[in-house]
């Protein structure tokens, strides 16, 4: 069993998930004594990375880490399947970060241990979608009827689509607020449409904030431009601060994957619905979770 | 509480410092089990890093750590503070080394766990200053009363001026020996007037090594420079070899922070006094005191 | 005691690591509890350096690391020597791999605590030979008698010199197949010349294939070139298919020290033979045993 995707996760198992997510708040044992994990991140990233490798360390097991693809064997020209034949044989589970879709999956083909997806370039991060999504359970006890507004880059955003994807599994209105060059992907949108989920998408600030019990900020990706003009052009599409948030929810909860990079103005850092900060905590608690029950 | 710079200490939190670090000396416990240091290494260093690594580790504790800023999510152009806050959900306590002083106080506001400052450009370095005072204690069993020359850039020497702070609480006098475009800070100099603490200034050689019981040599510090030839011009200034160390005091102490380029000739190593490689062993056992000091 | 070279090793050592290896595979202890491996790599690598840090870490110690030459001190100007002294003080055991031949053998004079050569330019790489005879007992059950093919780049590769150093404890046939560019070292065939040990060499494929109980492929070391022209005309001299190994002995025993590039295609990997990917945990079990029996 490898964590690759959201799409097409049961619902049995994303609530087993945040059950074992809320038992690791308080986890002080060794579960996963003697057990290695690798990170192999091959785009950088500090928060996940790191993530992983707390919540390894403090259910007791070990870390072995690439932290910069430039130092491994890609460089001498080695197939990544040929990679995860070798690093099943050091780890009991891996953590691989690449730019490239699919590669985590490929990874899964190959290991012979279980892979979790941490990120494979604009298609799927699932542990930072559990991880949001034991956020709004954990800040807003439920999460039917709820009104979540996603905004960004959602062409891009891999968070944004993930997301979507767990929250197919529950009764709730999506709105996607976007640039029109940044318009959430074809097969996301494919994908609620054949679940019967409803969804509504605009370019308007305003009336991407109306009415929103959520707001889920993305970043503009801009390792993801091929023009660097037309992320400059771009990036600051929609920058949230206190008084727009006020305007229309003071109490409207707010989440971001980070890194923010001006997406939100940190005069919000203080609403009582800023949760970004919360999240990181919450998602070394998911990542136990997901841990152990892949080595369970 | 963090531990950012050696200005303000007091002499009872040094002298516990020193106690504690002597208790490590012998240390096989587990006091940091369940317990996470991060460093964050925002300037290559191995020594450094490596020496708080293992520190945590004697201590039964674990690490995560970022050892390079270019793998490190500050490319995607986050804040300090918002890597703060992120890091401080994972670490139970962190060390940062960075190019730009102040960083680590700037961090410590921010992350809610203790930081240990390891270094911010020509700042401060508080756990070097720390071990360098307990190796004079080891190797002479006092401070005060020594005669302590201390040579080389120390316009830049971020561990020159954080000894110069520790050393003010003692009764020591105190010579600077560096050549004229690299003398001493003017703000380390105010500190001691204001402390009313003996010094004198010389560029001369001979005059700086005369009387000393201890040589404390700085490297020139190349990537400071903004003009490379201007670091040609001042990197040999001072070259200590075993003739002229002998000739005033074959006794002489002679520490270094390391890494030496050719500021101690290596025919310098064998001398009694030659203690720089012990300043290596005593400084894990100070960093374990340092951090067992902070969560206590 | 360290582990520089296979060259001088005995055949008591030899085996009492075969021995200390086979007991590994069952390993659940903790017998490096409290002991510290430094794994420092000045040449990029995933797989050896992962290899040393699983072993370590199976064997209950910790691990400090530098994985990325860029990221140290010997950017500050400071010896090889200087540093041996100093990670000798962090560490119980290193483990260095760097560019060039000797390296190892210098850290090892200045450390104070053993070294293992993790490859040392184009001169040896003694773990690897010695997993390559462990993974060769373990699969044939013996040594003595077999026919082994060393084909590649012999020139350049440390792994097919350290193993044919260590194949010479044996009763071994020896056939060392290469482009007429690449041929075996002229030392080693020396080596084996005084040791009155049989060998023959070839540059035609079938010749090297035939009557061969086992095959050694190596990598032809693009990072040996200091001509690329020369690398792009060589680097395929030897290609390997399922036919061709079948034609000649669908049981041959065939080896790699990976990373493979195209040596052996990918369709030789389900043959019952294709060991390479063995050989990567078999090097796990041989980590443990050297790093055991180094600090017994």
């Amino acid at each position: 069993m490898s964590l690759l995707s959201t799409k097409n996760l049961s619902k049995d198992y994303i609530e087993s998930v945040m059950e074992k997510a809320k038992e690791m708040e308080e986890y002080k044992g060794n579960a996963m004594k003697g057990k290695i994990l690798a990170t192999l991140f091959y785009e950088p990233s500090t928060r996940t990375r790191l993530s992983f490798e707390t919540a390894m360390l403090r259910l007791g097991g070990q870390v072995i880490s690439v932290a910069d693809s430039k130092s491994s064997s890609l460089m001498k020209g080695e197939s990544l399947e040929d990679t995860a034949k070798v690093v099943g044989k050091y780890a009991d589970v891996i953590a691989i970060r690449h730019p490239q879709a699919g590669t985590a999956k490929k990874m899964s083909e190959n290991a012979g241990v279980p892979v979790i997806n941490a990120g494979d370039g604009s298609a799927n991060h699932p542990t930072q979608a559990l991880l949001d999504l034991y956020t709004i359970i954990k800040e807003r006890g439920k999460v039917n009827r709820l009104s979540i507004t996603i905004s960004g880059d959602l062409k891009n955003s891999r968070t944004a689509s993930s997301l979507v994807y767990l929250l197919a599994n529950y009764d709730v209105r999506l709105k996607f607020l976007a640039p029109e060059k940044l318009k959430m992907k074809g097969e996301v949108k494919e994908f609620l449409k054949e679940k019967g989920m409803d969804f509504s998408e605009t370019s308007d600030v305003e009336e991407g904030l109306k009415n929103a019990d959520i707001l889920y900020a993305t970043r503009v990706q801009k390792e993801r431009f091929e023009n660097p003009a037309e992320y400059e052009l771009l990036k600051d599409s929609f920058v949230f601060n206190r008084a727009m948030i006020e305007k229309y929810n003071p109490n409207m909860l707010i989440l971001h994957a980070l890194p923010r990079v001006n997406e939100i103005a940190t005069d919000v850092d203080n609403l009582p619905g800023a949760a970004y900060f919360r999240q990181v905590e919450n998602g070394v608690y998911v990542r136990m979770a997901v841990i152990s029950l892949l080595l369970a």
